[in-house]
């Protein structure tokens, strides 16, 4: 059997069988945006992503600069997720030997660039030579208190903070490698290459959120993994599924259905989570609600639809 | 210019200078076997190493629980040379489509054996395609003090516990690729492809080392970092470096300079530190002595000899 017929999650979900955690000072294992530990009166986040040439990003389609900010901003946003600021990182870089110095040096550039913005430090790391180029960030970040994806209640509203599917539609023109772009099509490709994480709104998530999540795999993937893990269904209401102007523009000049970006797109580091208050802040759409059962399912007027998890999966 | 003109440390040494820490949580950043952040009472140590195929290790020369136990061992023995004691770990996994499955699931099996033995829990993780198998650990410790490469003082003895060169010779045994080995060949091969660690030794070496170092890139270049972070000279004592009788038996056997192995083998996994006092215990071998000055030289008999650090690069 190879790992391509068994897929990310059951990957995930196999190997993680095989080590069964027994520390008391563990508050949060596998399965969250982030595991979390008890040091003293601090609870501590620790996440990990890797970013691999060609299946994270295409070298000489982008800027390294945007590679680097990129890496730091995808570990922050899962950080984020679990309401969390971040503290301190190790990189592990992985070069093949002729890689041209000025290139891991941008990447380097684009790094300070993050860790400037969202305010601290790389203080360690690693590198190897390999054959593709690896980046691999792992951040420890720390909470008051921990935003898990369980936590989803019967009757709670569904938000997220931003807009899907815009990463989706730019990686796409990204990959059209046209010679030039129109501007809204310059900002979809800047949602792909250079997310940015709004860690102000951590104060709003500690207010107002139960369960919460960062949409990487995808709106409907991602609230997927809230309905599991909270034991609950989920119900989109897809009149209430904000569609960005760029996405409408997107959609309409290359006849694409907006709502496969919306629920399926993937990357797009924002937070989703449930809270039972009713929340008005810009940027902050109801897009569904909490009840009973299992599954993920989308409201069209008065019909509802089961909808797969067809997120996005690294294999 | 590229990466392997300039070398791992080349690399390491320009790229550290891009991001300035300015943290007084950070204790020790890069440049060391760890990095050090104090969290509330407590000094964390951070350290991740990246194990990368054909690079690494050789997938169809080795047992792929072994690849798993030397992921976990390479970590835990950064953290004995900054003193402490491994506490979690996360795991990325850079995994071709196509690896079969079982071979993940045994170096899953390899990992659990050594989180046993070392006792403490792989705890978050990532997977990700990619060409090259690409295994990356971050691991977190606990110390009570944090034992440096910078505090070599004039006048200490210096030590290692246990013997180098074996894991270099493994190594070339291995890549023979005999189909029978003798004992002390398998002995040899098993130091490259399953190092232990001492944990035990830990005690001891609160108790005496002022600075300290894992050998992993051969005994010269390690004790080069000692003796150019402490802005000190290291002399080695030839007629004191301790050679292990299956060394002594390869090199007879293929006409070998054990010499060659000892002082630039690589991958000891070992602890090198310099202490003050007279020390007297099982595997504790005096090899050397800190004195005014800088570099590393061998003594034979009067002679005296400078050393460069070959050490073990991976560009």
């Amino acid at each position: 059997m190879r790992i391509e017929n068994i897929g990310e999650f059951g990957l995930i979900e196999r190997l993680t069988k095989l080590i069964p955690i027994k520390d008391q000072d563990v508050i949060v294992g596998f399965g969250d945006d982030c595991s979390c530990v008890k040091v003293d009166k601090k609870l501590l986040l620790f996440t990990n992503d890797i970013q691999v040439e060609n299946v994270h990003f295409i070298k000489h389609l982008q800027d390294p600069k945007d590679i680097g900010w990129k890496l730091i901003s995808v570990n922050v946003s899962d950080v984020l997720a679990c309401g969390g600021i971040p503290r301190w990182a190790q990189v592990s870089l992985g070069l093949p030997k002729n890689l041209e110095y000025q290139f891991i040096e941008d990447v380097y550039l684009g790094i300070r660039q993050a860790l400037d913005y969202y305010q601290f430090y790389v203080i360690g790391g690693n590198v190897s030579s390999s054959k593709q180029i690896v980046l691999d960030l792992f951040l420890v970040g720390e909470t008051q208190r921990f935003l898990s994806r369980k936590d989803a209640q019967e009757g709670d509203w569904v938000y997220m903070y931003g807009y899907t599917g815009l990463s989706k539609a730019g990686l796409e023109l990204l990959l059209m490698g046209k010679s030039s772009y129109e501007d809204f099509e310059k900002r979809l490709i800047e949602s792909f290459t250079r997310p940015v994480i709004d860690l102000e709104f951590r104060q709003f998530l500690h207010k107002n959120a139960k369960a919460c999540i960062d949409i990487s795999d995808g709106l409907v993937a991602d609230l997927g993994h809230i309905a599991n893990q909270s034991r609950k269904k989920i119900v989109i209401f897809k009149d209430r599924l904000p569609i960005h102007r760029d996405l409408t523009a997107y959609c309409k000049k290359y006849k694409k259905d907006p709502y496969q970006y919306i629920l399926y797109g993937g990357e797009d580091y924002i937070p989703a989570f449930s809270s039972s208050k009713d929340l008005n802040r810009n940027k902050v759409f109801k897009i569904g609600k909490v009840e009973e059962g299992q599954g993920v399912y989308l409201k069209t007027g008065t019909k509802l639809q089961n909808l797969k998890p067809q997120g996005f999966e690294h294999f």
